[in-house]
């Protein structure tokens, strides 16, 4: 596996893998991997001809009184978890690489980037769309590989991808628990045990809210209520939003019909946790 | 030459010249073409394998009490003066093709957007960058032409397409004038013989200005000064900004030093006229 740090060997590399008409899958990350973004990996092996692994914590997608600087890492560990998986390229671009001295430019997506995690993080969508645009331009894939436990970004992406023309499939794959049910995450690390205990509602409330449509509830109003109350089971617990809405232009739904997204975020501790599924009604 | 409508025969054509390992030259246009436009062509024409011309008036980048209803179009004379040339291909894509409906997407670049043209049209440099990344992922070129005439729009373009890690090389070429001093524009086309004579004043004044920054004048208050009386010359002309300042970065200069842009936008009857030249003083 090769470490690349700098933008002109990853264009040079990517350009070379090109010209010998192999595929190249793209899995980017902010690093501290866990199983879910091992599982992108890992389907990029299979469909592509090579893998490049992107690692890099992007300040653009963080608010100033964000986890930018306490954002967990740990590079030799997700070195030898991409080296072992058979991963043909880590990207770490160094300091200044993405954004140089004097950077001035930004791709937004309008509309569904105000709902959901927009209301609470006004330059998240911002930040991801214009770190994803330059690293697509970086890497040159042909598939790229997100994680449907950041369903909102997904769709943000999608959206980006197809206004503007790009070339890249886009991978969605499926959000992964871990056994209790907690949606994998990194920012899961900053959890004690009395907050991991409290983070295990979230899950929770998503399983009985699809239990409810499977039983034949049809009113958003009453699932909302309930996954309201169960997260309230622990004071820890301050609510960010709770929603069941379109998955695709995130407009809120007052009865369930076809396929609904039940989305949260809530805060427990210093975590700002998220977690969704789909409500399935026929 | 081809005509090509829409945005995947574009993109096909472009991907089977980039097999055949042609280089791809791309002059952007808005059709109405002159001798500016032409003279882009013809010099990617001199420096490519192939040259695809655009002609797309964009409406993202007219502001609601702009011309983008009237803008010139002469269609059949565009196609007739790109065939003789020699031009492959001509992309003239079809209502609807560049923003679908549902379109979110912007590409914005900031702090030299928010002066000289950005001022009193606060949504066009947004309109042209988001357009202009567009046709760049549709075309693939290796190389893009575009004219001084529009010196801060291709300072923009620069920015972004540095900023944005894109592949293609930004050619710049020297803006041209009628034999009598006026800029050439698609937009001269609005202008009656009484404004065409007013027109000729921001030539003149940027032409006294060089004089005089040849003949020593270091002063930008006093260059300033002469070219607003210059202008006023004409009840006709309606000025929107006058400025000398960095080519770059548009800070307004106090004092002339080294390579000073000066640059002026000026309201003659329905026609919104921009000029520029640089000022060398050493």
């Amino acid at each position: 596996m090769q470490i690349i740090t700098t933008i002109n060997e990853m264009k040079a590399w990517s350009a070379k893998a090109r010209r010998e008409s192999k595929t190249l899958g793209f899995v980017p990350t902010m690093g501290y991997l866990h199983e879910g973004h091992m599982s992108l990996v890992h389907k990029s092996l299979a469909e592509c001809d090579v893998t490049i692994v992107s690692s890099y914590v992007n300040p653009a997608q963080f608010g100033p009184n964000e986890d930018l600087d306490t954002y967990p890492s740990a590079p030799e560990k997700d070195r030898d978890l991409l080296l072992s998986a058979g991963v043909d390229v880590l990207f770490r671009p160094a300091a200044g690489e993405i954004y140089p001295k004097g950077y001035k430019t930004y791709v937004s997506v309008e509309g569904i980037t105000a709902k959901l995690c927009g209301i609470s993080r006004p330059d998240f969508f911002r930040g991801v769309t214009t770190v994803v645009l330059k690293l697509f331009n970086i890497v040159a894939p042909d598939k790229a590989y997100f994680g449907e436990k950041d369903w909102q970004q997904l769709a943000v992406i999608e959206t980006m991808v197809r206004d503007l023309n790009m070339d890249v499939e886009i991978r969605r794959m499926p959000l992964l628990r871990e056994s209790d049910g907690l949606a994998m995450s990194s920012r899961n690390r900053y959890l004690d045990s009395s907050e991991r205990n409290s983070a295990l509602l979230l899950s929770r409330a998503l399983k009985m809210a699809q239990e409810k449509t499977k039983n034949g509830e049809r009113s958003a109003n009453k699932i909302r209520d309930e996954i309201r109350q169960i997260i309230n089971e622990s004071s820890q617990a301050k609510i960010d939003y709770i929603t069941l809405c379109d998955p695709y232009n995130f407009e809120e739904v007052t009865n369930l019909n076809g396929k609904t997204l039940a989305a949260l975020a809530v805060k427990i501790g210093s975590a700002r946790l998220i977690d969704n599924c789909i409500l399935e009604s026929v």
